[in-house]
């Protein structure tokens, strides 16, 4: 349990001879020869195949389910459905997530599983999953959540009751909760402005996108042990999830994480796992299940649609007075969007006195949505800089200008209450002002457009071993998943604070067993979270490596110091020896002291917050309403970048992902309920003739809690994306989009209003 | 790195809930259904399978390798020779180790691997394998180690010089060592006996016989990573050999031991794992090698045989005045037989003023010898307990009595210079003279015979994790093979120190990437060590859990005390408070503090000397020669039986082992210096019908050293076996045999002379 890194953080005057630089990763040679394993790539003796029957209707009773012809294909070994689950209570979190893994009193969604079957092929399996025969009672299903809303709507959940809000009946609901965010007052805030904006906007559920369908192998012995393979961000969570919905000891329960290829958020909901634990259990053999695209598509959370209204005013000098929102967020058949980021991040980088927030989380007869880069952060902030691009029209001010002008510093409070450190937004806006991007004129017949974007960034429960082997080579283990490079990071700091080469460093993700809780890989807190505490196991494997270079001198312990990997006499007065470097030290000791190794658990904080600006130039096409965005720039603080190239890749990526939400991906629902673009023919996600090379700026404003100043990088870079997309394109075409994604339909539509109804805020650029 | 355990020894006024009992093994089930995964029980993708070429000739140059023929195999990746490893000079531990590995100048025993080939499936690898062309010069070869002695024997290894031993020319030689073990003058000691006996014995190699032929696979990344899955009693020196013969960083190397399928010592030595490593790196694929029972027999180590001469005095009133031996060791062809085992244990028990030991390690044309069981003591003991028989004899005395007489007890001194704390050896004599057996007549035509033995018990570098989940269950990692059920007794340990139930416990055993160093799993050190850590770890998660505690309840440190799995108060004055759980702790503070974790790494001492006696009852068939065990009884000292099972399964093993060793297992090796009997059908194992029912007395004089008072039992039952059953034998025919395997041709001979030439001291029985 931690205690060295209390009191040490950030020092400016450090030499850093490795954070910074940008060594090979050591996971790199493995993942571009296809030799790392992911979800797919294992197995084990007699292993099975396992197949989910699933919903073919968005809305419906399960009156029965007769799986006796599948049960009678040769090789079939299991068959689970609902009545294999312990029945847990709806509506408790455990309740919600045993019934998406496998319906209960309903299907709740168009994929939604209703059976799977367990055999000794995966032909056979698939088969046999075609004879589970389910008696349905079809009902009305909502797929839109602002129609969810309605009191007439068709009710997913008779036992759902909006927290938050008091109504005089007792009816069932399909709003979650209600939440109000607000400080000062808007009212007040809204008279003194001099220009106010209000629009509304929605957008679509897109998908994270992994290139991985998820892929799992379940092994439960007959004694109640169950060991699962399989590619997840959370493996901890994962375990206790699994703890929780199959009333298994977590101790029994080994989870090993794979390599991951892609998460993006997407891997820390679970679906098959559960299924394929009960599968293993009624077969007595291990079993594996890997989802298809289509699976995937319909059966795996994408992230919230919204439906919502900005409104913000703000002086002529530019001071913004007020914002106000009212947002709708679906979140699919069960609750989970974590739709609080929201009102939470949504306009926090603004130095805002009045703020009023109305958010409402409602349920549909959609896939349970997961997390996203972010989560629900950027499809909010589509709406949010939009407004703000449009009054810095209207009062004629430079976009940036206006941002610098309301930009929170050090010592602002949010409306979340946290109080800001240093931060690097001013520093932020301040590059982005001095890039080349920035200074270079529009080309002819494009727009141009700028966007900012906040993220909390996380830390969180972190576990780490950090061992020293006899010969000095240096491994660490993690159970928080590498989901975009953080071990090349994490050795980086592990040898930084050893003073050692890091290629004597390796990292390795270890099994649930190994480790005290890790909290899932998500916001940002990786590299910032294992980092601090590889810096506290480094410190106290130090600590110990002085002890015994003082008794091989036989000196007292302070009078040995530990400088550039070698330990060395404190001063001259001490004697007269060689330095001994950790290799020196444990070849000499580890038979005789045992190893030098240091453990830490702990829930690490500080993580500092993350801003960014991204400037984007797009040309659309009037003929078929194609936008291509012809150049991009990402500008971010990093608080220190570690690895910048890894940093880059996260700005590059992030700017991806986002003009793919921006332009292309939507889900389309049918009259049935049913998704009709499950596969990535349909779906349009963003290939490499969509995407521009991406320019980024790392803006570096430390972070003072951490030894080496980093703050996440991971969310911040999707935040502002569609927003700057969006803005570029109210630039190029003379209307601002109000509705992702802003597809060539839509494009060509307000192309044709622009000739009609000009938004006089929007000078047509062409 | 360990701490509170110092001062923490044993207590014996401590009431103990599990330690003691029985509970089954959580790794039984498993086992017992074929669902644990053994060596060959793993596969990766795109895996090869490795087949080792190996040399037909007990001794050879090795003039060239043609493996043109076989790299045209369709299906052939990749095939390795002696050039393919880093050329380390010979006579160095790395240097004998990568030359036992794959032949390097000279092929030094049949079945000594030549070259390897990987292919794509087995049959492939196995015709590749033939037609791997080596041009031999065969050369004379030595397969006896007295013949090895001999000025004009055929040298094994030009550069070899015996280690402590002057010799006026330079001459090579195939003697290793020469090492004098003394205490006392044993001149003056014999001068004082009464009766002096002097006899000479020899013994033969025998292997460990594990049901679990040696298997292994191996992934070598492009960028030089090495997995390694394989059977072995010790990953993390597997690693370091690797690291070392192979020259890649130990950070890199990371081993996962799999289950075991016995071990006995014979899984310390490692034969196909560095080929496997090598045939990967260059198929750049994983590549998979099982060993057959052929090459389990040809190619990995037996036990040394011994050739050597006790003698030992005593007065009429049983004082042993006197004990010499002359020891020789054949080791194979490489050192590394751990023959200085003998000198330090074969007559360490006693109470002796004066004794005197040479022995020798001499080099012939074998398989390198490779541990067993307390390894190189049993063959010596087998004279040692039968001269002291003979004595017992000729004074007319009690064999027990005689032993109590000079039986060694606290404060004796021994040989190798350690002085004894409280040790079992009269309490085992003792119980022995009680029990059943001893007291029962001798039955009509049968032989008894009791022999006793010692094994020092071993601590060492040992490390472990200890990880409780949010829902307070406990997972432990340990990096010390579990080759016999040492994850019960471990479960156990931690679930006594934590107050819990033993099953909220369980044990994983970890890659090398997880831990700091492991010592091997030999040497009875296992349960032992690993204990002591896991107590260790688990009072400092406990210290963890009241800090907690005292946080929830807002009362000083000092103010709460742990019993019985719970967090107290610790008097009236503290307030009301219902004690909290371990689980009612981390479910509330997992998340707030981290986990509550501790890893500890240590060399850990204090392991208690262990003592047995084995009472035997034999009859032998006058026609065939063959003897049979009619009755047989373990009386051993455990300290503490911390599963009492498991230790009467130790007691039992190692009689079974031992009535192999006794009666039957022996290598023929042919004119040619080829081996004759490499099979299970040529090889004869005990089976079934060869064995009794084994009785066993445990006997329990606590190790204060220890928490629990335990001693390591895995050694200690299979030191007197053999000369338990010689004295029984002795008993039944007449004359008392010197040679092993007292199989039927021999035991005939023996029948033959004791007609003709009778032995006093043993009167004929029947």
């Amino acid at each position: 349990m931690a205690t060295i890194l209390e009191d040490s953080r950030f020092d400016p005057d450090r030499d850093l001879a490795i954070v910074g630089t940008n060594p090979v990763k050591h996971d790199g040679m493995e993942k571009v020869t296809g030799r790392a394993r992911f979800g797919a790539d294992f197995s084990l003796p007699g292993m099975l195949f396992g197949r989910i029957v699933r919903s073919p209707h968005a809305h419906a009773v399960i009156r029965s389910i007769d799986v006796s012809k599948a049960a009678a294909v040769p090789g079939v070994k299991a068959i689970v459905t609902r009545d294999d689950f312990p029945d847990i209570p709806a509506g408790s979190p455990a309740g919600d997530m045993t019934r998406n893994a496998m319906a209960r009193e309903k299907a709740l969604y168009d994929g939604h599983p209703v059976a799977a079957v367990a055999a000794t092929s995966e032909a056979v399996a698939k088969r046999a999953a075609r004879l589970v025969e389910v008696e349905y009672e079809v009902l009305p299903h909502v797929i839109d959540p602002v129609e969810a809303m309605k009191p007439d709507a068709p009710i997913l959940h008779d036992h759902l009751r909006t927290k938050g809000l008091e109504t005089e009946d007792d009816r069932s609901t399909n709003v979650v909760e209600r939440m109000v965010t607000a400080i000062g007052d808007v009212g007040e805030g809204f008279d003194a402005a001099d220009v106010i904006v209000e629009r509304k906007f929605d957008t679509r559920p897109m998908h994270q996108g992994y290139i991985e369908p998820q892929a799992c192998i379940a092994d439960h012995s007959d004694d109640d042990q169950v060991y699962l393979w399989c590619c997840t961000q959370a493996p901890f969570v994962y375990r206790d999830r699994l703890s929780a919905i199959l009333r298994i000891d977590a101790a029994k329960i080994n989870v090993q994480q794979s390599e991951l290829g892609g998460g993006f958020g997407g891997k820390t909901g679970f679906y098959a796992e559960p299924i394929a634990v009960l599968l293993s259990q009624k077969a007595s053999r291990p079993v594996k299940i890997v989802m298809t695209r289509n699976e995937v598509f319909r059966g795996t959370g994408p992230v919230s649609g919204t439906s919502y209204s900005i409104k913000m005013g703000v002086t002529r000098d530019g001071r913004i007075t007020a914002a106000q929102g009212r947002l709708i967020f679906q979140t699919g058949a069960f609750t989970g969007s974590m739709y609080f980021n929201a009102p939470n991040a949504m306009f926090t980088r603004y130095d805002l006195e009045n703020v009023h927030i109305e958010s409402f989380e409602v349920v549909s007869n959609r896939p349970k949505v997961n997390s996203f880069r972010a989560p629900c952060v950027p499809q909010i902030v589509f709406g949010v800089e939009g407004v703000i691009d449009e009054l810095a029209r209207k009062i004629g001010m430079d976009p940036i200008d206006l941002r610098l002008r309301n930009a929170a510093t050090e010592g602002y409070t949010t409306v979340y209450g946290e109080t800001f450190g240093p931060i690097g937004f001013v520093e932020t806006l301040e590059a982005a002002k001095k890039c080349d991007h920035y200074n270079a004129p529009v080309p002819e017949g494009q727009g141009r457009g700028v966007a900012a974007g906040f993220w909390f960034n996380r830390g969180g429960e972190t576990s780490t071993s950090l061992n020293i082997a006899p010969d000095g080579t240096v491994t660490i283990i993690t159970g928080t998943a590498d989901v975009a490079g953080s071990r090349i990071s994490i050795a980086m700091m592990a040898a930084e604070e050893l003073g050692i080469d890091v290629d004597k460093v390796r990292i390795t993700m270890a099994d649930t067993n190994s480790l005290g809780f890790n909290r899932v890989t998500a916001g940002s807190r990786t590299t910032y979270s294992v980092g601090m505490t590889v810096v506290d196991n480094a410190r106290e494997c130090i600590g110990e490596l002085c002890r015994r270079a003082a008794q091989i001198w036989d000196v007292p312990e302070d009078a040995v110091v530990y400088e550039n990997g070698q330990c060395r006499p404190a001063s001259q007065n001490v004697g007269e020896f060689d330095p001994l470097s950790i290799s020196d030290i444990t070849r000499q000791t580890t038979m005789s002291h045992g190893a030098v190794t240091a453990s830490t658990s702990m829930n690490v904080t500080g993580a500092g917050p993350g801003f960014g600006l991204h400037i984007v130039d797009v040309k659309v096409d009037e003929e078929t309403g194609r936008a291509d965005i012809t150049r991009y720039t990402v500008v971010e603080d990093a608080g220190k970048a570690i690895h910048p190239l890894q940093v880059e890749g996260q700005y590059q990526g992030g700017a991806v992902q986002g003009i793919g939400w921006a332009l292309n991906e939507e889900y389309v629902y049918g009259e049935d309920g049913c998704l009709q673009n499950a596969s990535f023919l349909d779906y349009r996600m963003p290939v490499t003739s969509d995407v521009p090379m991406i320019d980024t700026v790392i803006v570096e404003v430390p972070n003072p809690r951490h030894p080496f100043g980093l703050r996440g990088v991971g969310e911040v870079p999707v935040v502002p994306t569609m927003a700057a997309i969006g803005n570029a394109i109210g630039d190029a075409i003379g209307i601002r989009p109000q509705s992702l994604p802003m597809s060539p339909p839509k494009l060509l539509d307000l192309i044709e209003k622009a000739e009609t109804e000009p938004d006089p805020a929007y000078a047509r650029n062409a």
